[in-house]
Protein backbone atom coordinates (compact mmCIF):
# COMPACT_ATOMS: atom_id res chain seq x y z
CA UNK A 1 0.00 0.00 0.00
CA UNK A 2 1.67 3.58 -0.77
CA UNK A 3 1.72 6.36 1.30
CA UNK A 4 -0.87 8.39 -0.92
CA UNK A 5 -3.62 5.21 -1.37
CA UNK A 6 -3.39 4.85 2.76
CA UNK A 7 -3.93 8.76 3.37
CA UNK A 8 -7.11 8.32 0.40
CA UNK A 9 -8.84 5.24 2.49
CA UNK A 10 -8.14 7.68 5.58
CA UNK A 11 -9.97 10.38 4.05
CA UNK A 12 -12.53 8.86 3.15
CA UNK A 13 -13.24 7.46 6.96
CA UNK A 14 -12.85 11.39 8.02
CA UNK A 15 -15.44 12.39 5.41
CA UNK A 16 -17.59 9.17 6.26
CA UNK A 17 -17.34 9.67 9.91
CA UNK A 18 -17.87 13.55 9.77
CA UNK A 19 -20.69 12.91 7.42
CA UNK A 20 -22.47 10.51 10.18
CA UNK A 21 -21.51 12.90 13.39
CA UNK A 22 -23.25 15.58 11.18
CA UNK A 23 -26.72 13.63 10.19
CA UNK A 24 -26.44 12.44 14.33
CA UNK A 25 -26.91 16.22 14.60
CA UNK A 26 -29.53 17.15 12.34
CA UNK A 27 -32.08 14.45 13.30
CA UNK A 28 -31.63 15.49 17.40
CA UNK A 29 -35.54 15.82 18.19
CA UNK A 30 -35.32 19.59 18.35
CA UNK A 31 -33.94 20.12 15.28
CA UNK A 32 -35.95 18.59 12.76
CA UNK A 33 -39.26 17.66 15.16
CA UNK A 34 -40.23 20.97 16.03
CA UNK A 35 -43.04 21.04 13.20
CA UNK A 36 -43.94 17.48 14.50
CA UNK A 37 -43.87 18.49 17.97
CA UNK A 38 -45.82 21.35 17.41
CA UNK A 39 -48.46 19.19 15.62
CA UNK A 40 -48.95 16.85 18.03
CA UNK A 41 -49.38 19.86 20.80
CA UNK A 42 -52.25 21.39 18.59
CA UNK A 43 -53.80 17.63 18.55
CA UNK A 44 -53.44 17.45 22.00
CA UNK A 45 -55.19 20.71 22.65
CA UNK A 46 -57.83 19.60 19.71
CA UNK A 47 -58.80 16.18 21.65
CA UNK A 48 -59.10 18.49 25.11
CA UNK A 49 -61.63 20.79 23.51
CA UNK A 50 -63.37 17.98 22.12
CA UNK A 51 -63.52 16.18 25.74
CA UNK A 52 -64.66 19.56 27.31
CA UNK A 53 -67.30 19.77 24.22
CA UNK A 54 -68.59 16.32 25.57
CA UNK A 55 -68.31 16.77 28.95
CA UNK A 56 -65.67 13.44 29.42
CA UNK A 57 -64.05 14.33 32.57
CA UNK A 58 -62.30 11.26 32.03
CA UNK A 59 -60.87 12.67 28.51
CA UNK A 60 -60.11 15.86 30.05
CA UNK A 61 -58.24 14.49 32.16
CA UNK A 62 -56.11 12.24 29.85
CA UNK A 63 -54.50 15.10 28.67
CA UNK A 64 -53.00 15.97 31.39
CA UNK A 65 -50.03 14.81 33.47
CA UNK A 66 -49.98 12.18 36.23
CA UNK A 67 -50.05 13.19 39.99
CA UNK A 68 -48.64 16.41 40.87
CA UNK A 69 -46.79 16.71 38.18
CA UNK A 70 -49.58 19.31 37.24
CA UNK A 71 -50.32 23.17 39.26
CA UNK A 72 -53.24 25.10 37.37
CA UNK A 73 -54.25 28.62 37.86
CA UNK A 74 -57.66 28.18 37.02
CA UNK A 75 -60.45 31.37 36.37
CA UNK A 76 -61.96 30.77 39.81
CA UNK A 77 -60.40 30.34 43.36
CA UNK A 78 -58.14 29.34 44.63
CA UNK A 79 -54.77 30.95 43.32
CA UNK A 80 -53.66 27.27 42.22
CA UNK A 81 -54.82 23.91 41.87
CA UNK A 82 -51.67 21.21 43.16
CA UNK A 83 -51.94 18.43 41.53
CA UNK A 84 -54.43 16.11 38.79
CA UNK A 85 -56.78 15.12 41.73
CA UNK A 86 -57.62 18.95 42.62
CA UNK A 87 -57.81 19.69 38.98
CA UNK A 88 -59.94 17.13 38.23
CA UNK A 89 -62.24 18.38 40.77
CA UNK A 90 -62.41 22.07 40.09
CA UNK A 91 -63.39 20.35 36.12
CA UNK A 92 -66.28 18.65 37.47
CA UNK A 93 -67.86 21.77 39.13
CA UNK A 94 -67.07 23.82 36.17
CA UNK A 95 -68.81 21.50 33.85
CA UNK A 96 -72.02 20.93 36.24
CA UNK A 97 -72.98 24.57 35.67
CA UNK A 98 -73.70 24.04 32.21
CA UNK A 99 -76.83 22.72 31.07
CA UNK A 100 -76.29 21.01 27.58
CA UNK A 101 -73.18 20.94 24.89
CA UNK A 102 -70.22 23.35 25.55
CA UNK A 103 -68.73 24.70 22.31
CA UNK A 104 -65.29 26.21 22.34
CA UNK A 105 -62.97 28.00 19.49
CA UNK A 106 -59.82 29.04 19.85
CA UNK A 107 -58.25 32.18 18.21
CA UNK A 108 -54.77 33.45 17.98
CA UNK A 109 -53.07 30.41 18.86
CA UNK A 110 -49.31 29.93 19.28
CA UNK A 111 -47.09 27.46 19.92
CA UNK A 112 -43.56 26.89 20.26
CA UNK A 113 -41.51 23.43 21.50
CA UNK A 114 -38.25 22.53 21.74
CA UNK A 115 -37.11 19.35 23.20
CA UNK A 116 -39.35 17.74 25.35
CA UNK A 117 -41.23 21.07 26.28
CA UNK A 118 -43.97 22.94 24.48
CA UNK A 119 -46.08 25.92 24.94
CA UNK A 120 -49.58 27.13 23.69
CA UNK A 121 -51.81 29.98 23.86
CA UNK A 122 -54.48 31.16 22.78
CA UNK A 123 -57.97 33.05 23.06
CA UNK A 124 -60.85 30.74 24.20
CA UNK A 125 -64.25 31.13 23.24
CA UNK A 126 -66.45 28.91 25.81
CA UNK A 127 -70.52 29.49 24.67
CA UNK A 128 -73.40 27.38 26.29
CA UNK A 129 -76.31 27.37 28.34
CA UNK A 130 -76.08 27.43 31.95
CA UNK A 131 -78.16 25.77 34.68
CA UNK A 132 -79.69 29.21 35.75
CA UNK A 133 -80.91 29.00 31.93
CA UNK A 134 -78.65 31.92 30.86
CA UNK A 135 -76.72 31.83 27.69
CA UNK A 136 -72.68 32.17 28.75
CA UNK A 137 -70.65 33.42 25.54
CA UNK A 138 -67.41 34.06 27.41
CA UNK A 139 -63.85 34.67 25.76
CA UNK A 140 -61.11 33.59 28.17
CA UNK A 141 -57.21 33.52 28.08
CA UNK A 142 -55.65 29.87 28.23
CA UNK A 143 -52.02 28.92 28.49
CA UNK A 144 -50.68 25.48 28.76
CA UNK A 145 -46.71 24.14 29.32
CA UNK A 146 -46.69 20.15 27.52
CA UNK A 147 -44.05 18.24 28.36
CA UNK A 148 -43.42 15.21 26.14
CA UNK A 149 -43.22 12.06 29.36
CA UNK A 150 -42.46 8.67 27.53
CA UNK A 151 -43.01 9.91 24.18
CA UNK A 152 -46.43 11.16 24.76
CA UNK A 153 -47.26 14.88 25.30
CA UNK A 154 -48.76 15.37 28.40
CA UNK A 155 -49.77 19.01 29.62
CA UNK A 156 -47.68 19.58 33.63
CA UNK A 157 -49.07 23.67 34.05
CA UNK A 158 -52.47 25.71 32.85
CA UNK A 159 -53.52 29.38 33.41
CA UNK A 160 -57.20 30.07 32.46
CA UNK A 161 -58.31 33.93 33.03
CA UNK A 162 -60.31 36.60 32.38
CA UNK A 163 -58.97 40.35 32.87
CA UNK A 164 -60.57 42.58 36.10
CA UNK A 165 -61.10 45.91 36.11
CA UNK A 166 -59.98 47.08 39.14
CA UNK A 167 -62.14 50.14 39.08
CA UNK A 168 -65.23 48.33 39.51
CA UNK A 169 -63.53 44.89 41.07
CA UNK A 170 -64.87 43.07 38.51
CA UNK A 171 -64.17 40.45 36.31
CA UNK A 172 -64.86 41.64 32.62
CA UNK A 173 -66.50 39.19 31.00
CA UNK A 174 -67.91 41.00 27.84
CA UNK A 175 -64.40 40.82 25.81
CA UNK A 176 -64.36 40.31 22.26
CA UNK A 177 -60.56 39.88 20.35
CA UNK B 1 7.90 9.08 5.73
CA UNK B 2 7.01 5.27 6.49
CA UNK B 3 2.93 4.21 5.74
CA UNK B 4 3.18 3.28 9.86
CA UNK B 5 4.55 7.08 10.65
CA UNK B 6 1.12 8.55 8.20
CA UNK B 7 -1.32 6.36 9.90
CA UNK B 8 -0.11 7.72 13.09
CA UNK B 9 -0.16 11.40 12.25
CA UNK B 10 -3.78 10.97 10.36
CA UNK B 11 -4.94 8.94 13.74
CA UNK B 12 -3.91 11.73 15.98
CA UNK B 13 -5.66 13.88 13.65
CA UNK B 14 -8.87 11.44 13.60
CA UNK B 15 -9.14 11.65 17.55
CA UNK B 16 -8.12 15.74 17.35
CA UNK B 17 -11.29 16.03 15.17
CA UNK B 18 -13.62 13.20 17.26
CA UNK B 19 -12.49 15.03 20.77
CA UNK B 20 -13.51 18.40 18.92
CA UNK B 21 -17.07 16.92 17.82
CA UNK B 22 -17.35 15.38 21.20
CA UNK B 23 -17.23 18.53 23.15
CA UNK B 24 -19.46 20.51 20.38
CA UNK B 25 -21.87 17.94 21.03
CA UNK B 26 -21.61 18.22 25.04
CA UNK B 27 -21.48 21.97 24.77
CA UNK B 28 -25.21 22.37 23.66
CA UNK B 29 -27.21 24.06 26.19
CA UNK B 30 -30.01 21.32 25.51
CA UNK B 31 -28.06 18.70 26.86
CA UNK B 32 -25.86 20.49 29.94
CA UNK B 33 -27.03 23.71 30.62
CA UNK B 34 -30.54 23.09 31.55
CA UNK B 35 -30.02 23.57 34.94
CA UNK B 36 -27.68 27.07 33.86
CA UNK B 37 -30.64 27.40 31.91
CA UNK B 38 -33.02 27.53 34.75
CA UNK B 39 -30.63 29.67 37.02
CA UNK B 40 -30.68 31.83 33.94
CA UNK B 41 -34.53 32.23 33.83
CA UNK B 42 -34.69 32.99 37.50
CA UNK B 43 -32.46 35.60 37.13
CA UNK B 44 -34.31 36.94 34.54
CA UNK B 45 -37.28 37.30 36.42
CA UNK B 46 -35.52 38.51 39.37
CA UNK B 47 -34.12 41.24 37.45
CA UNK B 48 -37.47 41.79 35.79
CA UNK B 49 -38.51 42.34 39.62
CA UNK B 50 -36.24 44.17 40.76
CA UNK B 51 -36.89 47.06 38.09
CA UNK B 52 -40.59 46.68 38.55
CA UNK B 53 -39.70 47.90 42.64
CA UNK B 54 -37.40 50.38 40.96
CA UNK B 55 -40.11 51.55 38.80
CA UNK B 56 -37.71 51.31 36.05
CA UNK B 57 -39.75 50.97 33.17
CA UNK B 58 -36.81 50.83 30.67
CA UNK B 59 -34.98 47.75 33.09
CA UNK B 60 -38.81 46.15 32.73
CA UNK B 61 -39.03 46.13 29.06
CA UNK B 62 -35.48 45.01 28.44
CA UNK B 63 -36.56 41.59 30.00
CA UNK B 64 -38.80 41.34 26.72
CA UNK B 65 -38.41 39.94 23.41
CA UNK B 66 -38.35 42.93 20.77
CA UNK B 67 -40.97 43.87 18.14
CA UNK B 68 -44.01 41.37 17.93
CA UNK B 69 -42.56 38.51 19.83
CA UNK B 70 -44.12 39.54 22.48
CA UNK B 71 -47.68 38.30 23.45
CA UNK B 72 -49.45 39.43 26.73
CA UNK B 73 -52.28 38.32 28.78
CA UNK B 74 -52.51 41.35 31.51
CA UNK B 75 -54.32 40.98 34.43
CA UNK B 76 -56.45 43.94 33.17
CA UNK B 77 -58.03 44.31 29.68
CA UNK B 78 -58.16 43.91 26.57
CA UNK B 79 -57.39 40.28 26.55
CA UNK B 80 -54.46 40.55 24.87
CA UNK B 81 -51.70 42.74 24.56
CA UNK B 82 -49.44 42.47 21.24
CA UNK B 83 -45.97 43.49 21.12
CA UNK B 84 -43.82 44.93 23.14
CA UNK B 85 -45.11 48.72 22.49
CA UNK B 86 -48.76 47.91 23.83
CA UNK B 87 -47.16 46.14 26.53
CA UNK B 88 -44.99 49.05 27.90
CA UNK B 89 -47.90 51.48 27.52
CA UNK B 90 -49.82 48.77 29.81
CA UNK B 91 -47.16 48.59 32.18
CA UNK B 92 -46.79 52.49 32.37
CA UNK B 93 -50.48 52.82 33.37
CA UNK B 94 -50.99 49.65 36.12
CA UNK B 95 -47.41 51.80 37.89
CA UNK B 96 -48.94 54.88 37.61
CA UNK B 97 -51.44 53.36 39.99
CA UNK B 98 -49.04 53.42 42.90
CA UNK B 99 -47.10 55.83 44.64
CA UNK B 100 -43.94 55.29 45.87
CA UNK B 101 -42.07 51.97 46.04
CA UNK B 102 -43.73 48.43 45.09
CA UNK B 103 -42.63 44.91 46.69
CA UNK B 104 -42.77 41.86 44.87
CA UNK B 105 -42.31 38.59 46.40
CA UNK B 106 -42.27 34.97 44.64
CA UNK B 107 -43.93 31.94 46.48
CA UNK B 108 -44.24 28.14 45.14
CA UNK B 109 -41.86 29.39 41.24
CA UNK B 110 -41.68 26.36 39.44
CA UNK B 111 -38.61 26.59 36.03
CA UNK B 112 -38.57 24.29 33.45
CA UNK B 113 -36.56 24.36 29.99
CA UNK B 114 -35.74 22.39 27.00
CA UNK B 115 -33.10 23.90 24.44
CA UNK B 116 -34.10 27.35 23.85
CA UNK B 117 -37.31 27.34 25.43
CA UNK B 118 -38.13 28.26 29.38
CA UNK B 119 -41.33 28.93 31.09
CA UNK B 120 -41.84 29.56 34.84
CA UNK B 121 -44.66 30.24 36.78
CA UNK B 122 -45.27 31.38 40.58
CA UNK B 123 -47.83 32.79 42.44
CA UNK B 124 -46.56 36.62 43.32
CA UNK B 125 -47.35 39.11 45.76
CA UNK B 126 -47.48 42.87 45.32
CA UNK B 127 -47.89 45.25 47.94
CA UNK B 128 -47.76 49.18 47.36
CA UNK B 129 -49.85 52.09 48.38
CA UNK B 130 -51.74 53.07 45.93
CA UNK B 131 -52.37 56.65 44.57
CA UNK B 132 -56.20 56.60 45.92
CA UNK B 133 -54.01 56.31 49.59
CA UNK B 134 -55.19 52.71 50.06
CA UNK B 135 -52.36 50.05 50.91
CA UNK B 136 -52.55 47.51 47.29
CA UNK B 137 -51.46 43.65 49.50
CA UNK B 138 -52.62 41.40 46.03
CA UNK B 139 -51.97 38.28 45.31
CA UNK B 140 -51.77 37.31 41.28
CA UNK B 141 -50.92 34.03 39.77
CA UNK B 142 -47.64 34.57 36.95
CA UNK B 143 -46.74 32.52 34.16
CA UNK B 144 -44.08 33.56 31.60
CA UNK B 145 -42.45 31.69 28.50
CA UNK B 146 -38.85 32.35 27.64
CA UNK B 147 -36.91 31.89 24.25
CA UNK B 148 -32.97 32.26 24.01
CA UNK B 149 -32.47 34.75 21.22
CA UNK B 150 -29.16 34.98 20.45
CA UNK B 151 -27.61 33.77 23.97
CA UNK B 152 -29.95 35.88 25.66
CA UNK B 153 -33.18 34.71 27.44
CA UNK B 154 -35.95 36.73 26.98
CA UNK B 155 -39.58 36.74 27.63
CA UNK B 156 -42.26 36.33 24.48
CA UNK B 157 -45.48 35.42 26.81
CA UNK B 158 -46.71 36.93 29.88
CA UNK B 159 -49.90 35.58 31.53
CA UNK B 160 -50.91 37.55 34.46
CA UNK B 161 -54.57 36.88 36.14
CA UNK B 162 -56.48 36.76 39.84
CA UNK B 163 -59.38 34.39 40.07
CA UNK B 164 -62.87 35.45 39.85
CA UNK B 165 -65.97 34.62 40.96
CA UNK B 166 -68.87 34.01 38.89
CA UNK B 167 -71.44 34.29 41.10
CA UNK B 168 -70.92 37.39 42.26
CA UNK B 169 -68.92 38.53 39.07
CA UNK B 170 -66.44 39.73 41.05
CA UNK B 171 -62.79 39.36 40.76
CA UNK B 172 -61.07 37.83 43.51
CA UNK B 173 -58.47 39.76 45.50
CA UNK B 174 -58.17 38.93 49.03
CA UNK B 175 -56.42 35.54 48.45
CA UNK B 176 -53.76 34.27 50.38
CA UNK B 177 -51.08 30.72 49.00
Amino acid sequence: MTTSRVLLSVLTVLVSLATDAQSQTSNRPHKTTANDSEAEIKALYDRAAKAFEARDIDGIMSVYAPGDAVVAYDIVAPLQYKGKDAYRKDYLEFLAQYDGPIHIEYRDTRILSSGDLGIIHALERMTGKLKSGEQSDLWLRATSVVRKIHGKWLIVHDHISVPVDFETGKAVLNLNP
